[in-house]
């Protein structure tokens, strides 16, 4: 015999939180399904090769790589770089704009580590345009972030966005158009270092001048309304046509916002996100759970030119984000954020036979089943009371009993298991007020923030 | 520049047969949620070690084994000994009977073959009861089939039925109880190489007595309605114990069908079937496509005695079936049975915007989601033609104009793309018939029989 066990870092969940990561993943195909994006579901194995066309830098020591008879073959890291596969591999049948979903699981051989997870859901949406793809894409994205997280129940959260063009545009102004990479790495160190450190290393680490850091960190320190952020960058218009075009982009992403449902305090302009330094070309998302700073961006994603440039010589710019589903749902846990009040059990109802025959009670419980509620009829042999505890443990909602009094007066007793109240009726009202019941129990959200 | 390629094997759907996909894994997660099972959602990986604590026999060759670090790993090839793994571990804090469900995908490395998948869904539930397990779980279980099965579209389908004890003990009357395995194996394959055949090896490979060989030929050929093949049965009650018990199972598993909602058509004892030789204990399970015999069993199961006795001392029995989707779903595609009027398109309305600003048809599209319409915003710099190409190839069933004109009688133009009609009416107005137009389109079930 063998001592069981699940891997370190596989998140394998009991059945009630499972019924919570359900209702999560059910939101967020829900309103993905919303903005018009398909859903997708491509293999979890991938030919090494082509998962890997681009190089995989930091990412390439994580890959679950492995042969299987002649076949070099390796384990997804991530739902991008199999969307451009996809999207080169199937560019014919494919009708551009495309907007897909895909929530699935990617494997990355991580430290092990509390709260790092080496299989992990990754819900992510992207449109991909075919040559050219109109901004108005990028500006319906905080919409979507929006929506998705105010249907999971949160409320205290903020989008943050930037435009690349805006920082590269910058940058190229200072005439460190070179070494912005180098740059932006460094500012990126600022909520951890403190602006005095980052100045130093800009002078001793990139070569910036004394008033070039300055201007950076002023820069960078703008901050208040999105009104005013704007205002502010207007005073550098003119100098750059990068920086131009960037802001461009960045004021028809926050002039709809209100149109698009977005409320004005959930979203801010923020000029220290970049975001992959590499990969992002305009318009680049981070989301913040407010009270939770330290858990980062629970959705980022941004503005790409050129999706599959590994797999095909056609042009396929995109824009996307990405919502690290095991950690938010971990992590959300952790803070005691998933709502405990919402039904988690297996059943609805728990139909207990009182009868030696036991006809009567299944026809009861196929007529429930045919109206929807989920009904799990339980004959163990046990006494009454381990029924009763059973239905407890479970938190099933509603205990139905039928003896033989029920049966000859044709009616039902049901007891809710929340108030202890029991009540005698034909079928069809019992039907009636149990679904009354459970709306009632399910109208909350699945995160209480 | 690398040629994109998905690995043979491995299915990857186009966008609206993966709606198609969408649409039936949906009805499987709330037929299998009516009847009480709960889902879980366990790792793709596991310890070799744990997961082939069985050994494999012929599967173990099929697995993908690999070493990352020190680790031993696997992907699991099935979903029932990750399930065994789960409730060893989980035992004190699950409740018994334990019902679940899950759908996800397993990996065989099978010889690359048409309509063979390496990677592939696998729909499974299961009842698992802590030292004993009511027969009426049993019972249940072919009226899930056929909710299930129905709610999908199927119609000409038939759940088959045997219990092994019958079998078992029918072949110790015979005196055969050693050979039994051997003996079942063989008469398993009267369909296809006859009776004369099956005599024959009988009597040469399992050195059965010709006379015995006639009893057997003539048990297996039982054949009438459920009745008439439970009253045959009678014949040889008081003869050996297990049979006995096993003919009580059938009976009990039988009884109740009319109350459990599973037409008398839909439902045959089968005394041909045995299934798993070494697994099952009790009652087994078979589907078939009454008008596609070649495709084998689409749903099979049956009532085992000791789920994860390798990983625990605890007696867990229990009973379960498992669909083959993902070849199920292949051989509907190819028989042609997938329901081509099902709406596939990613977005219910296509809302173009014949202005320059944008704040009202956007505010158009929001209050289109909120009312739960899949809504694309189209803002592509295209002709006319091309945008209402796109509407076509996609199937999206309505498109809305937004011009000048409506915006000023506050009203919105929108056209069945379906009937070519067109209608100008208030927004609330529009959702009212979209809505309706949308519920009559998705009324039909996923395939068409």
């Amino acid at each position: 015999m063998m001592k069981p066990r699940t891997l370190s870092g596989f998140m394998e969940l009991l059945p009630a939180p499972q019924q919570q990561m359900e209702r999560v993943m059910d939101i967020l195909r829900r309103t993905y399904s919303l903005y018009g994006f398909t859903p997708l579901d491509t293999p979890i194995i991938e030919d090494a090769q082509i998962l890997l066309a681009k190089g995989g830098g930091e990412t390439e020591k994580q890959i679950y790589r492995f042969t299987k008879g002649d076949s070099d073959l390796a384990l997804r890291f991530d739902l991008t770089v199999p969307l451009a596969k996809y999207v080169a591999l199937n560019y014919g049948q494919l009708t551009f704009p495309f907007r897909r979903y895909q929530i699935g699981k990617v494997y990355r051989g991580e430290r092990a580590q509390r709260g790092r997870f080496r299989e992990f859901y990754q819900a992510d949406i992207d449109i991909i345009g075919d040559g050219a793809l109109d901004i108005v894409n990028e500006a319906e994205i905080p919409s979507i972030i929006c929506r998705t997280f105010t249907a999971l129940g949160l409320e205290r959260f903020q989008i943050r966005v930037n435009n690349r063009k805006i920082l590269n545009g910058f940058y190229a102004m200072l005439g460190l158009a070179e070494r912005s990479q180098d740059v932006m790495r460094t500012v990126d160190k600022l909520d951890k270092i403190g602006p005095e450190k980052v100045k130093a290393c800009l002078m001793e680490d990139c070569g910036v001048s004394p008033e070039a850091a300055d201007e950076i960190l002023a820069f960078i320190a703008i901050r208040g309304s999105n009104d005013e952020v704007l205002a502010a960058l207007e005073q550098y218009r003119g100098r750059n046509e990068t920086f131009d075009a960037g802001l461009e982009e960045l004021r028809a992403v926050t002039r709809h916002l209100a149109a698009f449902g977005v409320p004005e305090e959930k979203f801010a302009v923020d000029l220290t996100i970049a975001r992959g330094l590499d990969y992002y070309t305009g318009t680049v998302y981070e989301t913040t759970l407010l009270d939770h700073p330290e858990i980062g961006s629970v959705c980022s994603g941004g503005r790409y030119d050129n999706l599959a440039e590994y797999y095909t010589n056609k042009q396929l710019p995109g824009v996307g984000i990405s919502i690290g589903l095991t950690r938010l749902f971990y992590v959300l846990g952790e803070q005691g954020m998933l709502n405990p009040d919402l039904p988690c059990a297996p059943a609805d109802v728990l139909l207990l036979p009182m009868t030696d025959d036991l006809g009567d009670a299944i026809a009861v419980a196929t007529a429930l089943r045919e109206a929807g509620i989920r009904t799990q009829l339980y004959t163990e042999k046990k006494k009454f009371k381990a029924k009763m505890a059973y239905a407890d443990k479970l938190r099933i909602p509603y205990v139905i009993f039928l003896g033989e009094d029920e049966i000859a007066a044709r009616v039902v007793k049901w007891k809710s298991l929340a108030t202890g109240e029991q009540t005698s009726a034909p079928l069809e009202e019992a039907i009636d007020a149990i679904r009354a019941g459970l709306a009632a129990a399910n109208a909350g959200k699945p995160i209480r923030d």
